[in-house]
């Protein structure tokens, strides 16, 4: 099971993302401006993911300064936070992350630096093995949801390589696949970057799952030819009233699905559920370069000085959604009260 | 205005279509092969436009063969029309543009050898130039479906590429374009073979026509944002019914366009209904290889050996389509009384 984040001897290094599937390279990660370049370029990427590279990329900033006292560290630590903040706007687990970070650090502001050295770093340590936990309840929650002979839907990638190991999404399907039960994924390869191709199908692969790769606009085909009986993604960041952002294309999947009659389930830790976020039209979405869309494959495909309109992400409403799979169980609407329910009563995973 | 297909001192030579935007390459088609490949390869692409093809492909059949005799072009011409109906299955018309020449070829199989190659020559040259006068007019009859400053989406080309000249879809763009009407689009990409990148753009930019490139999963986030007011797209088969066959995506975007209370619009030619084929369902949709989904850029976009479905065309069922602009005149639901009745009472174009 991939892990594409490793902290070893105080060296934070990643599996480099934008070259899978074609080359399993790690990349040290020495500097806070490293960590930031890997997450707004993709090298790691997935919301659960870029929060824990985020917590490590704090520890990594306070490192490089190498401080002389609690207060220096604290400082770094700071302005790391601030700085890895501005990578990517969408993935509420970021800021959560970093915000975590922040509280550590301030209450060990009065610590000796070893000490204050010790808890960013254990906090870190925490966040991400925490998500690996999670990520297997969630699996553990989800697995049923997958009917014996069925077919699965997926769009984008939330599999272990979008977590600290295992997935969300995709950690459904794993320990459905544990289990025993057969299935077979249709993989959507999300355009502009490909992640579906990518990512998802290479993960499915070694863990000996059947999965079709389709493009973006087969979906619906796919839904009417019967092939679908559930989807599953991921989300970047889910309001309190059960909006869920997640890669563009998630929204068009939940609406082929509602106009077929297949339920669609969102996976996602509670650390991608952002309370102080109403709704879906609230969540900020980031637009990304022309050049992922016009230069994505090494080759021109569209001519020069064409216009693109790119977002990276759109909301689906709640009401498209049939549940959300959490570490703490199935979220149903509505969720404006379910979402609080959890969040009151959730047991330490 | 671009014209795909040329046919100049008894030469067949199309535009490359699928080097364009990067480069404007023609072709010189010597021999049934050659028209064959073509076809296949989607060098020659769009529904009117294949069946053009072939037409002057059945005349390049007989040419290369030099018969001496009537009987030998005609045998001639119908092993050039068989062997050209293997080609691609989903366009109807291919099989109906095949299907005039070998009426023309029999109506004068007792014909001068000169007078049976003119007649099928003539043939070809008046189904490719009726395909323009029938493009302008569809233009004509759907220009004003596009409001002031609003927002048309398209998947796929549709355009003069497509066609003999002027397009279908993107004619009803041209002429409201002509006549003053500001208004933007937004282009499908198009995957895997991104015709919507590569000529859409293309031939709406030389037109001087505002156009947005965006990914084939944005299209519903586009809708929900606002941008759009009216979907317009081409077929390549339409049922008695009004059941319309398209490149894969359209029957997403027409999910999303009814999701979001915007018409979807159909434009073609009556050639490309099929009142033989009774609904959808009873449509042949070519499935496609694999590698034009995995290699489609000149890169490896997925892991070795990965299983890929890809149908290259959807069926958008009838009750999606909110009206089929032909030269006729806009058919109105219900199909199957509008599209009887707009071929029995059908005025020369």
């Amino acid at each position: 099971m991939i892990e594409p984040i490793r902290w070893h001897d105080g060296q934070l290094s990643i599996i480099d993302q934008t070259l899978l599937p074609l080359e399993e390279k790690w990349i040290a990660l020495n500097n806070v401006e490293a960590v930031w370049e890997a997450i707004k370029q993709l090298r790691v990427r997935g919301a659960p993911a870029i929060g824990i590279s985020a917590a490590f990329g704090c520890v990594v900033g306070v490192n490089q300064r190498e401080p002389d006292s609690t207060a220096a560290a604290l400082q770094a630590l700071e302005e790391s936070a601030d700085y890895l903040a501005t990578s990517r706007p969408t993935a509420v687990n970021l800021f959560w992350a970093i915000e975590r970070m922040r509280e550590v650090a301030r209450e060990h502001a009065n610590a000796g630096l070893q000490q204050f050295r010790a808890a960013i770093t254990n906090e870190a340590v925490d966040i991400c093995e925490e998500d690996k936990r999670r990520c297997r309840a969630i699996g553990e929650n989800g697995a049923d949801l997958i009917a014996p002979n069925s077919g699965v839907l997926t769009h984008c990638n939330a599999g272990g390589l979008a977590t600290g190991a295992y997935g969300t999404a995709l950690a459904v399907m794993f320990r459905a696949h544990e289990k025993g039960t057969p299935f077979h994924v249709y993989a959507d390869e999300t355009r502009p970057l490909l992640q579906g191709a990518r990512l998802t199908t290479w993960e499915l692969m070694r863990a000996g799952i059947d999965v079709s790769l389709i493009c973006d606009n087969m979906a619906a085909q796919v839904m009417k030819e019967g092939r679908i009986q559930l989807v599953v993604t991921g989300a970047d960041r889910i309001a309190a009233n059960g909006d869920a952002a997640n890669k563009i294309g998630t929204y068009q999947v939940a609406i082929c699905a509602k106009h077929h009659g297949i339920p669609f389930y969102v996976a996602a830790p509670l650390s991608t559920i952002d309370c102080a976020t109403p709704d879906g039209g609230s969540i900020p979405i980031e637009e990304r370069a022309a050049e992922e869309v016009t230069e994505g494959f090494g080759k021109r495909t569209a001519p020069e000085g064409v216009q693109v309109y790119s977002p990276a992400f759109d909301a689906t409403p709640a009401d498209l959604i049939a549940g959300i799979i959490t570490e703490q169980g199935i979220l149903r609407p509505p969720y404006t009260e379910s979402i609080a329910h959890c969040f009151e009563t959730a047991q330490p995973v």
